[in-house]
C-alpha cells in the first residue's frame, strides 16, 4: 500500500483492503504520450476548451489543486509545489515515465478503453495496459465508427450495409459500445428506429468535409438501434457520456432523464445500458438505475474534476443506485494524472461513505466490503463479461 | 423508547423528545395483508417495477439493507441477517404480526392513507390504524374515482355530473385529495380549467377497457379542477405526487417547478398544495413551498429508499422551507416496512439537522423543539384540519 | 474582530484573516431607510411575495431563525429573542442606526450596488457606503433604464436610438451592467441579436402603462445586446439575475444553462458574464463557469435564505467552479439583515468547506488562504476594474 493511497479515514481492515484492492476502470481514454507545454497541458486538466482568462490558470481548480496534491508526490516532489515545478518534474521524467507512474499508482486491474478519441499523440489500450501494470480491452466509439464508413460509402445504400458491417467487425474485439449523442445531437432524441427509407436518404444527404462530425438526427438514430443489434448479437453493453464531459455540448441537453423513452424501448432487447458521468444529473442517473434493471451508472471523470469536493457527489450516487448498478470508472482522459486522481478520489469518497455508514450503525463490515467489491470490479467483470 | 429508535446523534432532551414524540403519517398508502413470496417482497421495497437482473437482488440496494438492519430487530432477529432468514422469520410470524409489529414500532399517532391503490390484498385504513395503534384517515385518491365513474358513465353529459357527485360524495369522510396526474400526463399539463364542450367531447371519447388508466389531457385537467371545487368546498388539501415515485413515469415530467403556473392559478382560491416525494426535484418544491403561501411539501417515501443515505435529502429539503410548510410523511405502500423505515429515517435524518444546527450554535434548544413537533405533526393537524 | 463573527470551526491564522478580511459585495441592492412595520419587515426577509399563511410566520423560516440568532445580537440582544423583541429593539434604535450596525458588521470594503429597485424609500449606493463604512459603486440594471426611455421615445425609430443613448450614458458611471430577463421572459431566449426591423416594429407596439415591465421578447433581446454593445466599449460585465429570486419567476426558465447559446455567442466578444443566485441551478452555473473563460458565478442571496443549511450550497459550488471564477455577493435587498448574513453565511460556509479541505490533507493552508482572497475579493477587483 502506497502512503498516497492514504483513505481519509479509518476502517475496519476488510473494509479497507476492499476500498484498496485494484479496480476495473471501466471507462477511460488513451492519455498522451508525448511531453507536453503549460499551456498543453493545462487544457487537458478541464473540460474548458479554451485557456484560462489572463492573468488566471487552469491550476487554480478543484483538479488543479488535486494534481499538485496527489499527482506531485507520484512523481517524487512534496505535495503542493507550484505549477511550474510539477511540469519540470513531469518533463525531467519524461511522458513514459510519468504516465508509467500515475497509471500504476491508480491501482488499476484493467482498463477499458474508450478508443473513440484515439490519434497518433495518445496510447493505445494495449500501452495503457503495458504502462499500467493491467490488463487492457477496448471499447468501441460508434459515432467515430460511422465518420470512417461515412468517407468509404458511395451511396444512402452502401453507407447502410458498410455501417452495420463495420460496426459488427468492430466489436469481435470489444467489450462495449459507446455513443456521445448527447455531444451530437442531446438526448432528447426520437427514440423510435428510424425507417430505411429515411435512413438512405438522410445518408444520401450526408456531407464528409475532412472530420465531420455526424449531427444529422435520422442517422445518428440508426447508428444506434445499428449498435443495439449488434450489442444483443454479441452480449455488450451500450454506454452513453451524460451531463458534463464536452465543451460543445449544451448541458440541459445532456440529462440522462431524456433518454427515459429510449431506455424503456430496449429494456426487452435485453442490451445493459451504462450511463457515464451524468454531473450534475447524477441523481436522475440514480434513479433510472433504480428504476430499470438494465440500466447502470457511474460517475466517471466527476470526482476528479470536483476533487476536495468529490465526497457529495460520489455520496449523492450511492443514495439510490442498487449496489449491483453501479461501475467505477475514472473517465479519465489526455493526461495519466485524470487517471490517478479519478481512482483516488472514487476511493476517498467511496471510503468516506463507508466510514459514516459504518458509524451510524448502518451497515455491516461484510456488507460495506461486499459493496466495495462490487462497485470497483465485480459489476464490471459482470456487465463486460470479462 | 424503543432501541431501535436509536438516533445517530446526541441531542438535548427536549429536542430529543420532540423527535420521538409520535407523528403523523399524512401520506402512506395500505400495506399487503398476505404472506409474501421472496420474489413478491422484492417488487415491493422498490419503485423498480421488474426483477433485480439475474445473480442480483433487490436486497442489494439502500432500502434492502435497511430492511436487514432495522426492520430484522423488530422481528426479534440480529441486525444484517441475511435476506432469507428475514423472510422466513416474517413468514413464521405471519403477516399481520409482522405488520402489526413494524406499525406499531414506526410511532406514528394517526395514518392519514391514499386509498388509491386499495385492493383486496392491502389493508384498509381503519386496519392500518388498528394494527399501527393509531388513528386513520382516508385520502381520496382522484384518479381512482374517475375511473370508476367513467365505467359508469353513459355519455360526456353524464360522465360530468357523475364525476362531480362522486368526488364530492368520496370528500364527505376524507382529509385530503391526491392527483397522480404526474405519472398519467406529466406535471407540464395547461394549468387552464377546460372548456364544459371540450370536457364533454373528451369524455364522450373516453374508452374504458376493464381498468384503462385515465391519460386524456383535457379529462385530466377536468379532473383536476373539479378536484379543487371540492378541496375548496371542503377546507381540504390538494396533494401531488411529483418526482420519483412510478416505474411508468417520465422523471422530467414529474418535476414540480413544471405546476408553478397551476399553482399561481390556485393561490387566490385558497386550496392548500401539498406536494409529495419530488425528489430529485426537492430543492425545487422547497422552493415553491417558500414562495406560495398555500405550497407544502415533503419527501414521503425518498428517506427510506435513500436509507443510509437519507440525511442530505432531508437536509436539502429543510434548506429552504418554512418551518410551518414541511409535513411528515412515510410515503409507504406495499409491506410495512417502508413505513417503519419512512418513520426511522426522517426521524435520524431531522435529528441530525437540529444536532448539527445546535453543535454549530444556530438554533435554540427551544426552536429545534418546536420545528421537531411541527414537521412531525403540528403541520399536518392545521392542513389536514385534524 | 467581532464575536459575532465567529467562524464555526477551528483555521489556522493566515486562512482566519482570510476569511474575515474585508470583502468587495458585487451584489447588493439598497435596504430600506425607513421604519418598518412587522408586515412590512416579514415580506422583506422573504422571497414569497405574499404574508404566511394564517398563525404562521416568515420568522419561521431559515433566514428568520438566522435574524433572531444573528442579527439580534448585532442590535444588542441576546440571540434567538421572539420576533416581537427584536422588531421592537430595531424601532427604539430607528432604521438608520440599525443599517449602520447591520452594514458595518458584515465586514464589507466596497458595496457594488444594483440601484435597478431604487425608489424614496431605498438606501442609494453612496449612503449604503456611508453607513457600511465603505466605498460604493453602481451597477445599472439594463431593464430599469428600458422602462425610462420607453416613457420617453416617441417612436420606434426614436426609442432605438434613446436606449443606445440612455444605457452608454447612465454606464459612464457604473462598474457593470445587470439584466433580469429571467424574471421579464425566461432565459430560454433567442440567443441571435434581432434584426433592426423587427425591433422598431415591436418599439412601436410597446405599451408603456405607467411602470409596465417590459415583457416582448424581441425588445427584451435587443436591450442585452445593447448592453453587449455598451459593455464591450466600456469593458464592464454584464450580469444575469438567474435561479431562485422572484416571486414571478417561472423557475424552469431560470436555469442559467438556457443560456448556453448566448453564452457561446458572448465568448469571442470578449464580455465577461456573471451568474448571480443560480440556486437551485448552481451546479449548472458552476459547470457554465468551468466550461466558458468569460463566465462568472455567485450565489448571491442563497446563504441569507438557506442561513443554517448554507454550507452545503456552498459546498457545491465550490465543487467544479474554478478559483478566479466565484464571487463574493451578499444579493442583500430590502433590510441589512440580508447583507449581513449574506457575508456571515458567505465566510461560515467557505471557512468550513476551508477547515475541510485542510482537515483532509487537500489543500495547503497557503493555497487556502489565496482562494478566500480571491473569492471574498480579488476577483471582483479584477472583472470589475475597482
Amino acid at each position: 500500500m502506497r502512503a498516497d493511497d492514504a483513505l481519509p479515514v479509518e476502517l475496519p481492515g476488510t473494509v479497507r483492503e476492499a476500498v484498496l484492492t485494484p479496480l476495473i476502470d471501466h471507462h477511460c481514454h488513451g492519455v498522451r504520450r508525448d511531453d507536453l507545454t503549460r499551456a498543453r497541458f493545462e487544457m487537458l486538466i478541464t473540460e474548458a476548451g479554451a485557456p484560462a482568462p489572463p492573468g488566471t490558470t487552469h491550476f487554480d481548480t478543484p483538479a488543479g489543486a488535486a494534481v499538485r496534491r496527489w499527482c506531485a508526490p507520484v512523481l517524487g516532489l512534496e505535495p503542493h509545489v507550484p505549477p511550474a515545478v510539477y511540469l519540470a518534474r513531469r518533463a525531467e521524467l519524461g511522458a513514459a515515465e510519468a504516465n508509467r507512474r500515475l497509471l500504476r499508482a491508480a491501482g488499476v486491474a484493467a482498463f477499458l478503453v474508450d478508443t473513440g478519441r484515439d490519434g497518433p499523440g495518445l496510447l493505445p489500450a494495449v500501452d495503457m495496459g503495458r504502462l499500467g501494470g493491467a490488463t487492457a480491452e477496448e471499447v468501441v466509439r460508434i459515432e467515430q465508427v460511422e465518420q470512417e464508413v461515412a468517407v468509404s460509402a458511395t451511396s444512402g445504400v452502401s453507407y447502410l450495409a458498410l455501417l452495420g458491417e463495420a460496426l459488427a467487425a468492430r466489436a469481435v474485439r470489444a467489450v462495449g459500445l459507446t455513443s456521445v449523442i448527447a455531444y451530437r445531437h442531446g438526448l432528447d432524441f426520437d427514440p423510435a428506429r428510424p425507417s430505411r427509407g429515411a435512413v438512405i436518404a438522410a445518408a444520401g444527404r450526408r456531407r464528409i468535409i475532412s472530420e465531420a462530425r455526424l449531427t444529422d438526427p435520422v442517422l445518428l438514430r440508426h447508428l444506434l438501434w445499428t449498435a443495439v443489434d449488434v450489442a444483443r448479437e454479441r452480449n455488450l453493453p451500450l454506454r452513453f457520456h451524460t451531463g458534463h464531459g464536452d465543451p460543445g455540448l449544451d448541458l440541459r441537453r445532456a440529462d440522462p432523464a431524456l433518454m427515459t423513452g429510449f431506455i424503456r424501448a430496449l429494456q426487452p432487447v435485453g442490451v445493459p445500458v451504462v450511463l457515464l458521468h451524468c454531473y450534475p444529473f447524477h441523481r436522475q442517473a440514480a434513479y433510472l438505475a433504480a428504476a430499470f434493471p438494465h440500466v447502470y451508472v457511474g460517475v466517471g471523470h466527476m470526482p476528479a474534476y470536483t476533487a476536495a469536493g468529490s465526497a457529495s457527489v460520489v455520496g449523492e450516487l450511492l443514495e439510490l443506485v442498487p449496489f449491483h448498478k453501479q461501475l467505477f470508472g475514472s473517465g479519465s482522459h489526455g493526461v495519466a494524472e485524470t487517471c490517478y486522481l479519478g481512482a483516488l478520489y472514487y476511493r476517498r469518497g467511496l471510503a468516506r461513505a463507508l466510514a459514516v455508514r459504518l458509524a451510524a450503525d448502518e451497515w455491516s463490515v461484510q456488507d460495506a466490503a461486499r459493496v466495495a467489491h462490487m462497485i470497483g470490479s465485480g459489476n464490471a467483470r459482470r456487465v463486460y463479461r470479462l
